[in-house]
């Protein structure tokens, strides 16, 4: 199944996708609040309310308003190869904040502030059941589904101080969805890739990561409760700009696709920020 | 004015202290949702509600679940030093996740993970105005007013890797309270102290941090848009059980004490994780 959020005159509306149909969900704001309820899974499958066109959609990031964004770093072998780094024995955890999601195809504006905006494509994984200290054989219960997100990062800020956060988390600058695809619908493991005006930049398979959902999943409940809605992007493999000679970094007026084969793409053109 | 988080048998209230009493702010379960609403001051200054004796209060974190936390590190040049870093250009920044808060005179549980948890005691700004790109000159309109908060750090899980997050964000492992206590009524400059059984481990004026909460309010708010309720952790001083020789770090049965004078005290229990 796919559960996507639509943008409408009243507001967001969490919907169901089958073909180019989208069927509303009715009584959920977004696929995040839908994911609230223990039995969403059979609300959205049953759910027959106002119909959209998918191809006039306007989406909003498919979940909009996570409770947390746990980001991981070095999660490729090929990306922390380009960083210079050894591949490591615990994965290595960052924040986000809520603020930073855009949607699917939104613009994706390019702050005053920095002239190193870069793209890092990353499968992200969101949770659809409460658990803390959740055992790796038992992680998959806990995880509602896959969507793609980019984990855009100011290199500037990133590399001011020894902590990535403020590199991490500016103001809506970071596309996630189209889609959450339900667990039972992707298997990790397809091609992943991003590319600048139709150039190639990354392109591993999901199935390279280091880290995989299911052991990052039990890792981070070790540490504090994962909640519906919560959302884990797993890191990026290598190609960021960053690591090109000579640097490469998003230029007002190019577009950015990132896709997961099966998830589906993120369509972003950058403007510069008024 | 005094404002605190109470928990009562019908769920937790916003209430005003004077004195020895408490009253509740009707309409309101904790200060995090009155700081929502534009005339938050006017309304907790007029509030006439259900009143209940300090002494015996039972509170909860201030401000139970903050949009944003916000930790700086690196911002008490003492500390630095015992960190054996130098005085930095730009504030270093990381995230805690709301689920890491506990109230002031809760117990604090070491979890069974790890035996090297460490006191951070800080002042939180909390704000009270949304804003994005704030200058410093407008910066104290956007803040409520302050709160004493006891950074906890796992700190085997913190060097795990490069960035910090999964040793600071533990599951209720980070006391927040005992009030907000609005900026009419304090000025950063008073000292600040821990104390592990009685033997004070930190004890450094506010007035000595690095970067000001005005040009914190500025720095990041240039990054992403400042919430009410959002929570800014000012950073530590030096006499952190990590830096000492021996190391040394909390133990159960012992009593943590965080002070910041003119806003109050955490007394915290350490307790083992059942």
């Amino acid at each position: 199944m796919r559960l996507l959020t639509l943008r409408t005159e009243n507001g967001t509306k969490a919907v169901r996708q089958d073909g180019d149909t989208l069927t509303e969900i009715p009584g959920f704001a977004d696929v995040g609040e839908l994911l609230q309820t223990e039995n969403w899974e059979a609300t959205a499958t049953a759910a027959d309310g106002e119909t959209h066109a998918l191809g006039s959609a306007d989406l909003a990031a498919v979940v909009p308003a996570p409770g947390k964004i746990i980001c991981v770093g070095h999660n490729y072998r090929n990306h922390i190869k380009e960083m210079g780094r050894e591949v490591p024995e615990f994965p290595t955890l960052f924040a986000k904040y809520r603020e930073s999601l855009i949607g699917p195809n939104d613009d994706l504006a390019v702050p005053q502030e920095s002239d190193t905006v870069d793209w890092e494509a990353e499968l992200a994984v969101v949770i659809g059941k409460k658990g803390r200290r959740i055992s790796e054989a038992h992680a998959a219960d806990h995880i509602a589904g896959y969507a793609v997100l980019n984990d855009i990062s100011m290199r500037d800020y990133q590399f001011r101080t020894v902590q990535w956060l403020q590199g991490k988390t500016w103001e809506k600058s970071t596309p996630f969805g189209p889609a959450l695809v339900t667990k039972d619908e992707f298997t990790v493991g397809p091609l992943m890739t991003s590319a600048v005006d139709g150039e190639i930049q990354q392109q591993t398979p999901t199935g390279d990561l280091v880290f995989t959902p299911e052991f990052l999943v039990s890792y981070i409940s070790t540490i504090i409760t994962l909640n519906p809605g919560d959302v884990i992007a797993t890191g990026t493999p290598g190609g960021v700009g960053h690591a090109q000679d000579p640097k490469r970094y998003l230029q007002e007026g190019q577009v950015l696709v990132t896709t997961v084969e099966g998830l589906g793409r993120l369509t972003n053109r950058v403007v510069k920020e008024a």
